[in-house]
Parts: C-alpha cells; structure tokens; sequence
C-alpha cells in the first residue's frame, strides 16, 4: 500500500485517561484520528498493547499499514529522556516507571519513534499550526491535571542538558506549601492545577461552607471537579468564585516567574483549566503583571491554546516531520 | 599610540561600590586594570564622569588612548536593554532609572559600548576564562548584595525577547514572603542574598537573641554584615550557624527551580556571599537535591565561579570581543 510518496507520520498521545493518535502529512494536515482508552492502572504491557492498537485503527483509517510510516512520535505526559526512549515517571501513569516506551513501540512497528514531553509536543504544534504561529520564543503551559510547559527559543524546543526541560510545574513558588508527587513541596502543580482547584474546593466544602457546587455532584463533595466550580462560579456561587480566584492567584505567581525568567515575547495558555476562560485568566494575568518587571511583562502578550486536545498529536507528528526532514510548506 | 595592531578593548563592571575597568586583549588576558568609587547616590553625571576617569586611568595604564580601542563592553547590576542601551533600574545605583548609559559613554568616548547585565557578563567570563570552560548549557548565579544570574544556553546568554532576561533573582520562592524591592513579595533575593542574611541575622539580635556576632562590630547591631555571621559561625556561634543554614535552605529551593526549569549540566555560584563557602553551598546544595526531580539533579554539577571580582571586567570584554568577532583563541 505505499501508493503514498509523501511523508506521513504518526503523532500519539498518551494521557492518563486517553491514548490518542493520528496520521499527519508533511503539511501538518490530520489525515486520521482516534481515541482509545488508556489502561492507566495496569503495567506497561496492557499501555504498550493500547497505543499499538490505537495505531492500527488509525492507520486502517488512513488506508495505510506501518510500513508507508516515516517516523512515529510519541507525546507523553511526566519526565522522559527523548535521547533514550525511557519514560522514568509520570503522575498519570503510575505504573510507568524507567520504561523505555520508545523502544517498545519501535521494536512491534518497525519504525523510528520518537519519545517526548507532551507539553513540548503541544508546544510545537502551537508554534507550527495554532496561535503562537510567527513567534519565536515562547512558554506553552497547560493547566490540566498536572501544569505542564515547553520553552520555545529561537523556534526550538528548549530540552535542557538531558532532554528533561522544562518541569516548571515543579518550580517551588511557596516553599511550605502542599506536597507535591514530585516529593517537594509548594511547587507550582499542586497549587496551580486543575487537581489543585478541586481539592481545595473539596476541603471547604467539607469545613461546611456553603455552596451550590454540591449540585452538580448529587451532594457528593468527594466528585467534585474544576468543571463543577466552574459551573456553579458561572451561577454566581460565592464559593466557587473565591476557589476560582484562588487558584488565578496561584497560575499568576508562576506566570510572574516564567516572566522574570524567561522574559517571553509570548505565553499560550492550553489544558482542560484554562477552558475556564477570563474568570480566571484575566485575574491570573493582573498578578503576574503585578509581580514581573514591567518593563518585561509590558512586552509579553498571553494568548489561549488554539489546537485544544490534538495539540499533542499534531506536535507529535510536526515534531518527527521536522526531526527527519519531511516537513513541508505549513 | 596606534602602534597595536592587534584588538584590545574596555570592560567595565559598574557596581553601588565600585567601577572596575579593564583593557582586555583578543587573548582574554587583562593588560591593566583599575578600580574607582562608584558615587552611587548622586546622579547619573557623577556616576557617568566616574566611569570615564577610571576609563582614563585604565588606558594610561596600558599606553593607550580611546581611538585604540576596538568597543567598550559596559556591565551593569540592574535591568537595562542591551539593544538601546538604556539601564532601566539598578537596586544600587538608585538614582538611575532610564539612563542612556551606554549612549552616554559612547559620546565621549567615540566608541561602541554594548551595555549587559552584570551577572550575564560574568557568566561570559566563567564561560570562556573560568570554571565553565568546555560546558555549553550551564547557569550563573551571584549569590551578593543581589541575586543575579546569566543563563548560557548552546555557549549565548540566553536574553530573551526584550534583552533582559534572565532574573531568577526575582522568581517568587515563598509567595506571602518579604517584599522585595522589585514590587514583588518572596522573591528569591530577598530570601537569599547576602543582605537577607545580613537582615535575618539583625533582626534575631534585636529579638534579644545571645551571639557573639556582635563582637565583630563593637555591639552595633544595625552594622552586621554577612561577613560578621560568617566570622562569627566559623568560631562556632550558633545563631550565626543558623543564621547560614537558613539562607542555605533558600538557596537551595532556589536552585532546584533552576534545576527544574533549565535541567542544567553546571551551575556556577559566585558572589561575595558564596565566599563562605560549604558551610553555605553544601546543605543549598542538598536542599536543591531534595526538591529537583532526581533524574535533572542528578546530571548537575555544582561549582565555584573562579574569577571572583574580575568576572564582570573580563565578561564584559570578552562578550564584545565576541560580538565585534575580534576574539582569539583562548
């Protein structure tokens, strides 16, 4: 079947809910997409056989087999060596540890995978085909599960010494605050994140504060998400509200540091939280101004996530495109 | 006095208590050298006729006169913008705030002056003369009255977008922390600077605190420096011990920011603080250790910088060597 003489690759991403993977072409058009289930509580075996099958329903959609393939790459979220292939760790995916995920996929495919960040992925498909198009040296954050970032300088992926940057999730912006998984404490992810805003909404809903957040969860404090403070500060509730603004305070802390850090021309804001929109961002925004440099944060320009869920699969794809050459005019 | 053939230009290094002149060859070495009084709290002409006579001295010197000299490298504490020129704020150079200091120099001396921050200088001197030699990814930090860093990323100061960057000195570590005088609350320099040590430490007096600190300036508290809590710990007091190992763990959560952000190879301390040494460094080392995630601290290397006061005179001609492509081997 390799009727195809241009480039196409595989762009996957591995989340702790969903595997996702698609087929792009060297235009970073998606040619084909699918979703599978991530099979996050079982060992690398039943992951490595998700992603694969993912990977053959894509590429059956596609009109394809493996081997009209040029290269795969592979998104994940936590820390990973793209030099070695090896996933040491991820909060999502507790079972993965030291895997060499790379590997694994190249050894059943019979292709080249690159393993990497999946917020430099993400980042990498802003800068090619979302909103940070143009722009040379920018920060990408996710505020999802987790907060994830890939520093973009000078049209690359900034890697760092061993290819682990960068972690500012895990930037310690209050130094006797909450532990984190990482086994710090007061890092930015678990003041910051989407898990973060949960929880505490949970632990004032359970100190009695009243509130209509308990609605959307049938009167279950433990269900409680960002999703369900998010509806009810949309209804007004006063304790969603000051949740919502809590954490705004928070996500401009650390947007204050990458400023004063990095002095970025741009930072895009992507990941599920950020769907919250100005009630948090714009306050999120007015702290990190308040705190940098004015004479930094009057240059930087903050702009939302534009690929939302397939940023991770087309950065995959445009990553390896650009890796093995077979990038085209975008 | 054009009789040198080859190019020999000036690094400055402009500090709150002194300027220091240098005439730097295309080798790097220093072929004279001299330090005058910085009149920090008079205006900007005081300060600029300041730097001028040093220059005239520097020059006399070495046998030379301005119309000798390739450019002029002019390294500043403070934020300033290396493509105008302008010093926007300096914490010890108050009285200037949107000077046109390297315009202003260049008018009398008739030659290009590229102004930089100072730790970005010295962080071009550790690259080229000091203990970086051979790393190509590695962080600066001065560890003294301030905190101020330069990043090198692929052997180039990483500037960012504006010029400015970087300033870890001023990353939030402990966000309800001590105002700083950057507007912000719990940056890292006012946590971890010689003058937070000098600080803490007076403070721990005036709560009534018993130390011998005080009998290395004849009882006065408001004249204790961090060289006085050094003295004094090295003769086994222990509010001067605590007083280090409380900065030392500021350090330290500063530094595994770093570590996590830029998953450096190297990072260089310098700095009059850093000159009490282990006592100091060893447990910020291990506070960074503790909280970086081990895989990027694991690959870091800690060391001393190694050209101490002179770092920012030969970073600062050595970066305009560079620039004006007139550097030798080295």
């Amino acid at each position: 079947m390799s009727e195809h003489r241009e480039t196409r690759v595989i762009g996957i991403d591995l989340g702790g809910t969903n595997v996702r993977t698609a087929v792009v072409n060297a235009q970073g058009e998606m040619l084909a997409r699918d979703q599978g289930i991530t099979p996050a509580k079982e060992g690398s075996d039943a992951i490595v056989k998700a992603i694969l099958e993912s990977v053959g329903r894509v590429l059956t959609q596609a009109h394809m087999d493996a081997s009209d393939l040029g290269a795969v790459g592979l998104a994940s979220a936590g820390l990973s060596n793209p030099e070695t292939g090896i996933l040491y760790t991820s909060p999502n995916l507790p079972t993965l540890k030291d895997v060499p995920l790379a590997g694994l996929i190249e050894k059943e495919l019979g292709k080249k995978v690159f393993l990497m960040n999946d917020a430099n992925a993400a980042a990498i498909g802003e800068l090619y085909l979302g909103t940070a198009r143009g722009a040379r040296n920018f920060i990408y954050v996710t505020l999802s599960t987790g907060i994830g970032a890939g520093v973009v300088i000078n049209d690359k992926i900034y890697a760092g010494s061993a290819g682990l940057a960068s972690e500012p999730g895990h930037m310690v912006i209050s130094d006797e605050g909450p532990v984190c998984y990482c086994g710090s404490k007061g890092c930015w992810e678990p003041l910051a994140s989407g898990t973060a805003l949960a929880k505490y909404a949970r632990q004032c809903i359970q100190e009695g504060i009243k509130t209509s957040i308990l609605d959307y969860v049938g009167g279950d404090a433990e269900k409680v998400t960002a999703e369900d403070v998010h509806k009810a500060a949309q209804a007004g509730d006063a304790l969603a509200r000051e949740v919502i603004a809590r954490t705004a305070y928070y996500v401009g802390v650390g947007l204050a540091n990458l400023i004063n850090i990095f002095n970025p021309e741009l930072i895009v804001i992507g990941g599920g939280l950020s769907n919250i929109g100005d009630m948090l961002l714009e306050p999120a925004y007015e702290e990190a101004k308040r705190r940098a440099f004015p004479q930094m944060s009057d240059v930087v320009r903050f702009a939302r996530a534009e690929l939302g869920e397939d940023s991770g699969i087309l950065g995959a794809g445009i990553f390896v495109l650009r890796e093995t050459k077979g990038l085209g005019r975008l």
